[in-house]
């Protein structure tokens, strides 16, 4: 499973590609940051973010993408940027039909360091340890979407297999269900 | 002048398109609401919101786009929802290359009723009386969205004309400046 990971922003958007399964090691794809000068229009700005992000998905080509899920409480100053910048890689997943998951920050922290309060420091060398890196990614927005990315990789995995049992045993209660009210109904 | 005012939102984003200028009257070419389900994904939400204003912009061409400017301490509850929808008609502005603009509600208040803190019904009122239109435009998102539109014709109009002769003064003085230097030179 190959995840695209966004650290969504319009001054630093980190991008973080990263693949691996459950019960295998997760290894680094790519990993980068996309700027745009906060002087220029947003609207220009949203457009090289847009670019970018496409083009990443198109040589990548990931199976899914996770993003980070923005707070309105979280550093009120930027968040509208920030939040408008999070709809590009929604619409783009949206658009190609990929698996789209929003993790929370804590979410995203405690998976790859097994406390949802760790700080920045924490994560990078968390990262850098379970991609086996040799150099810790820089600039923290691009090792937060490498963090995404494993979130999603280990929560998206075990996510979608406990959907897929859900849905298993939902089906079998139905049956047994039906199969039931047949023999009321005689 | 032909502007697409869009008047943000997830659950129901207000379109409308008007034609005018400065010292003319201002008619109205379409108005209309966009709504997504609350309960559907927002990234398949954000993505239903950017098909319709494409489809808007292809079908009634402006030549510029005004989008309500969304303050993050307003309405905090839907807030990252609405920053993400404002991002659609700002990438489809800068994707066309047509001039965006973004306003604030009371300079559009402002604009159409003269009163920066008038209340729904005023504006609606006003857009009504404006574009000599029979019957009020419902919902209030829509009317928005023509206030939206109309405010840029009559302070986007002027603003243009400032910013051109700004840049003709400028131009005037480098000129003079530049003449200036030279006799120094000399």
């Amino acid at each position: 499973m190959r995840v695209l990971g966004v650290d969504p922003g319009l001054t630093r958007c980190g991008l973080g590609v990263v693949e691996g399964g459950i019960g295998e090691p997760v290894r680094m794809i790519a990993v980068g940051v996309v700027r745009t000068p906060p002087g220029d229009d947003p609207a220009e700005r949203l457009l090289t973010l847009q670019t970018e992000i496409d083009e990443w998905l198109q040589r990548y080509a990931p199976d899914a993408v996770a993003v980070e899920r923005v707070f309105a409480k979280a550093n009120i100053k930027g968040i509208m940027g920030t939040a408008q910048a999070s709809a590009v890689p929604m619409l783009a997943a949206a658009r190609l039909g990929l698996p789209l998951a929003m993790h929370t920050p804590s979410e995203v922290k405690a998976a790859v360091t097994g406390n949802g309060r760790a700080d920045k420091a924490q994560v990078t060398a968390m990262v850098t340890r379970i991609l086996k890196l040799k150099v810790a990614p820089t600039p923290a927005d691009a090792a937060d979407a490498l963090a995404l990315a494993i979130c999603h990789v280990w929560r998206g995995g075990a996510q979608d297999r406990i959907a897929q049992a859900l849905a298993r045993q939902k089906a079998a209660y139905a049956a047994q269900a039906a199969a039931q009210s047949q023999r009321v109904a005689r």
